[in-house]
């Protein structure tokens, strides 16, 4: 059996998300534990609310502290040794959970989960690799904020990473892999990204060439390499444009009644939009190169955003998702002989 | 009399959208010259059928190459001598305009405007700026993709430039200044960005700190500062984005009857969207750092969006915006004696 442990404690909604969906994950996956990590009083409230018949495979593990959303990184590792984050990474840790699942703030849970579970040899600090909706599917994108001034040889390990992760969760055999550049021509970009493109061309990766920030919206790239400053703008710019034209669509249809009875109308039509674009449906973003699974889900998370990132980190310990990661980099030249 | 060139072939639409725009800021405009750079004789079949009233204020100077869309930059300065765009900016050059438009390819535009022109002391080479909305108004950021690796003493020069342009064109007294950074605490972002915050607090500049790349949409800072890889991809994301979700409200009117019911009776509201949105508004992107005044338009504007870039070009003459930005650039203690 497969067992999770999730950070019952994080998030905005806390056990409001986590419990719901570790009873629905119970529900779905009759091969599949989950251990709650947290308040264990206020927990088994909550469980025992849901009967007595659904607390098969749910084990409640307690941790007094609780990390806050804007604490400091190095304050929460310091001074928060009892946390529902740090314990539920310990029980990786320890063997008794495969995988972690939190909605906590995702600079603690990235230094916490390096700190305990120590990264992949070769690795410095783990990548944040999440999809992100297209008009015919989505496009995984790494690294997305962990990672400042990744060299060359950084940027070979995310494909290599990213695309492991598809295959893992999507199925995709020989996932295609493009460099995130400002142009199509060779002649663009940066040192960094230019010496990146031939790490690539050489490698084993289905690599496809430079893409530029657009396509990671139209074209039909699997994933896309980026140092996770770029990809933390790309990521973050994405999110106020779509906040602004979905609040643009919200204003423009309560300017008056013929709007408003438009509006009304529309409604249905205005629901599926939102929900094509809902970041639920896309929630689960994992920390790669660890020598665990670990998954960060989104702090605004709601019971069903929090269930898909569970199933990514169901996915990814099904696959064996970290020990092929592993494999994969020590088939690779030792990243100090490769261009810095 | 301000007098301004406009490159007419450069762009999708060429005099399509060049000559009616020319016309139009002819009307509207009593103190303002324009000479319309490109095939003499084609344009002047174009001013014919406009009537010989509208040709007061409006010369024609023949060129007879163009430089394509995606001909590369090198190629266009050594080969296209005598390209409406090389012409168009040979004239600022020579002192017969003060500014010039272009809608021509932007590699080349940058190249070429670099070449003729030259830089203000201390400027390597121009950077883009221009503005995206947002729900309130506008953001205006720089660099859109002229530099990238920009050390902290360039992002301080781009952060001058970018205060007076939005001076010029806003007449805003005291721009509000960001930096762009992924995260809003000290010690989010790279080596560079940082040495930058620490320029930017002790410079003349109303710095407001690091700002995250959904503000751009959402804040109220005037200008956010980047280097020109970073402000690329947050700008061809949002557009891929932005191109998405109008696709997706597209996909979701037309698929059934009823909803293509709702979406007759939301068509106004759907309109007015666009148009909050449309990027011909904001047309009219800045070359800052040279020694005269070149707007670079959207290759895909048509006449009212080249009309505004026009209007762009109108501002920075009439306030002086290249002499502000010399003498702004000289106050600077050289760059060289700054960390890297």
């Amino acid at each position: 059996m497969i067992t999770l442990s999730i950070d019952a404690m994080g998030g905005d909604f806390g056990l409001d998300a986590t419990v719901p969906a570790a009873l629905d994950i119970i529900d779905r996956h009759p091969q599949i534990g989950l251990i709650l990590v947290g308040d264990a009083r206020r927990i088994e409230a909550r469980l025992a609310a849901a009967g007595a018949r659904r607390r098969r495979r749910l084990e409640v593990v307690n941790a007094e502290q609780v990390v806050g959303m804007d604490e400091a990184p190095a304050t929460a590792l310091r001074k928060k040794k009892n946390s529902s984050m740090r314990v539920a990474i310990n029980l990786v840790k320890d063997g008794r959970a495969d995988a972690c699942v939190s909605s906590g703030n995702t600079g603690a849970l990235l230094a916490t989960a390096r700190f305990v579970l120590k990264t992949i040899p070769g690795i410095d600090r783990p990548a944040i690799c999440a999809s992100l909706p297209r008009m015919d599917g989505h496009t995984y994108v790494l690294d997305l904020g962990a990672n400042v001034d990744s060299p060359p040889a950084i940027l070979l390990q995310f494909g290599l990473m990213g695309s492991l992760l598809i295959n893992c969760l999507e199925g995709v055999a020989n996932p295609s892999v493009g460099l995130l550049n400002i142009g199509v021509e060779d002649i663009k970009g940066n040192d960094t990204i230019k010496a990146a493109a031939q790490l690539f061309k050489r490698s084993s990766l289905n690599y496809v060439g430079y893409i530029e920030a657009n396509d990671i919206y139209a074209g039909n790239t699997d994933l896309v390499v980026c140092d996770g400053f770029v990809g933390n703008v790309a990521l973050k710019a994405t999110e106020g444009a779509a906040q602004m034209i979905m609040g643009a669509i919200g204003e423009e249809f309560t300017r008056n009644a013929a709007t408003r009875g438009a509006g009304l109308l529309a409604k249905p039509v205005l629901a599926s939009i939102r929900r094509r674009l809902d970041h639920r449906r896309y929630n689960g973003a994992s920390l790669l190169g660890l020598k665990g699974s670990v998954v960060k889900s989104h702090g605004a998370a709601d019971a069903t955003g929090f269930r898909y990132a569970v199933e990514v980190g169901i996915k990814e310990v099904n696959k064996n998702l970290v020990s092929n990661i592993e494999n994969a980099l020590t088939d690779l030249p030792d990243s100090d002989t490769l261009p810095a």
